[in-house]
């Protein structure tokens, strides 16, 4: 497994800041999935590999995909390329990618002796992971802070249930529902593989780790609880939450989790992110915290399809979520790591394929902007 | 137009009491979509008809498959069966529903000319509609009441827009980011075709009426209350209260929609629906109200997967989900009419149509006898 070789110094530490509740000059911006389809010099390269999976298991691949958006935009935070799903494939599922379909397992999880069989994998069957890991943060060269990131406990067993997307989780539910016990059991099995699989991508380079519940917003209340709520933080439980002396932050995003904000407010991880259905102000005053009181940073949450509308539109929206979350805090004199409510911007969900790139540089600019005459 | 003869008397008032938060001696029940695919009944007369809308558009075989779930279980209510795009279907949109497929318009409106020739269509396009509501309500025969519907103005909008269902709703979210002044007109045209074919159904004999908004909750926080809640509240400023002296309760029902409760609260309507994410217990305090003062009827909430549990799971939520709302009002000694929180069971979303009818038993049943006991 690759350990953390010595990287270059950090230049911009906005995003790592805000994250630790830390006053910044502007609002750091980073976009789910902001290596992606939408951009062309990313769909050659997929080309080049063959398959989205050629992709993400390609160290050198990885790392420039990884690094494409940060070419056009002047983005605060690299996220790994890579997929949620690289766990329970390295569980013996079978994971591929149908061109212009999303993911599908060969082999799902569907009984008491498919739950019976999971087990945490061998992370060395990862390794291509924490290698592109290691590779991005080497080629960053300190530009940015990396994200490394799992899907929850919760999301996983969707996935390996259904053996692929749904829209109904009726499979996933019915096994929930009828069997709570072989549930319970993929998650805890889930939880662990997670946990394992974030720390050793810490050990290989990442400096902030995040945790996508995707399917989180999917489950009733009281299912959402006691079936994903629960294993994240058991997956929090297990997480390193520093490395080499430097607090590694840890992001944890339900969408649609909205209403359950207070409950995940207790979570001990440092920010959450929100879909675009919150109000920011609501969310801040919620689980924000005040200054130099306990709270969460808070990351997101513009509707992607802002982007399909013109410049000045894309503007409006983005000082509208600005406003909305309030002034951040201001560094107070002499005390360059108070704390106090934060932001950081992103899309509510990932960035479409459809997207223009050059809305995107618009978005980016526009956060700064706005951001830095807010704090004035 | 249809217009309301002399019906037989109501002999199950449990829903439309229910509604108005009148006390009940249970809690009444009944199932979005519970005439539908789940039912071998229902796709013997669907097969009879060739299409969906042949049997919607057939007064009936409409009649014949909105009785047939209320001949297997004691439901408290019946729904009128039809689609909820039967009105952007008589704006000259063109609707079909290929067999497994959901439904699709010829004519999308996609743009300025498009949205131009909106207007309110001819209510004798809809005839069938209203005649499908006479007829049903006669063959009801005064056992339960009938309720009447339709789809919310945002909610039709998507799909004029989008010309089928969406995973990302792209298209109507870009009109709506880039030109709201073509969303704002489109949705007023809506409005006023939505109030006019609910008035139209309640001449007809629907003694309740239900605007579906499908799609609200994907809408960001502040576009919500712009372009889906406050062309509902015009719907409702033109629909009916009362009908020859009788009172027509009004329900709104947001998929999705339980951030924006609060704001919901303020609608002029009987009863909100709400789905399965939403805490009913903390829905009831926020709009529920107190004995005697004002407040909303709740509507739902149960997972429609768990029908695809075992008997005694399937009994344990039922209760979960009676016991979230808490003790209904119970009868006040000499006052009948008094009012307070009360709650009608539903699930949160559709039946599935692979739900086994069987369970469906277990589900009324369990709610008929667990919520006559909570009132002991």
């Amino acid at each position: 497994m690759s350990t953390s070789a010595s990287f270059a110094p950090l230049q911009n530490d906005t995003f790592l800041r805000a994250c630790l509740r830390q006053a910044t000059d502007h609002t750091p911006v980073w976009l789910m999935r902001q290596a992606g389809r939408y951009l062309p010099e990313y769909r050659a390269t997929r080309a080049k590999a063959g398959s989205f999976m050629g992709l993400a298991t390609n160290t050198d691949y990885a790392t420039e995909v990884t690094l494409q958006p940060l070419e056009r935009y002047p983005l605060d935070a690299a996220i790994l390329f890579s997929d949620i799903l690289t766990v329970p494939d390295a569980m013996g599922l079978g994971l591929s990618f149908a061109l212009g379909e999303g993911p599908k397992f060969a082999h799902p999880v569907r009984d008491e002796a498919a739950v019976a069989k999971l087990a945490v994998p061998d992370m060395d069957k990862l390794r291509y992971v924490f290698d592109a890991v290691t590779s991005i943060r080497k080629a960053l060269n300190g530009r940015v802070p990396l994200i490394g990131f799992s899907g929850s406990p919760w999301t996983l067993s969707c996935y390996m249930v259904e053996g692929a997307g749904s829209d109904d989780y009726r499979l996933v539910k019915t096994m929930l529902y009828s069997r709570p016990d072989l549930m319970h059991r993929m998650l805890a099995v889930n939880a662990d593989a997670v946990a394992t699989y974030l720390n050793a991508q810490i050990l290989a380079g990442a400096q902030a780790v995040m945790i996508f519940d995707s399917w989180g917003g999917v489950l009733a209340d009281g299912a959402f609880q006691q079936f994903s709520l629960a294993y994240t933080a058991r997956v929090l439980a297990q997480v390193k939450k520093e490395h080499n002396g430097v607090r590694i932050p840890r992001i944890v995003f339900t969408k649609g989790g909205g209403l359950w904000l207070s409950e995940m407010g207790q979570l001990d991880c440092d920010v959450l992110g929100l879909d675009w259905t919150v109000n920011l102000g609501a969310a801040r005053k919620l689980v924000g915290g005040q200054p130099g009181g306990p709270g969460k940073a808070l990351q997101g949450n513009i509707d992607p399809n802002v982007l399909f509308a013109g410049p000045e539109q894309i503007k409006t929206e983005v000082h509208k979520v600005l406003d909305s979350f309030g002034t951040p805090l201001r560094a107070p004199q002499n005390d360059a790591n108070a704390t106090g409510p934060t932001h950081i911007f992103n899309l509510g969900h990932g960035i479409s394929q459809h997207t223009p790139p050059e809305n995107v540089a618009v978005l980016v600019d526009a956060v700064h902007a706005y951001s830095a005459q807010q704090r004035k």
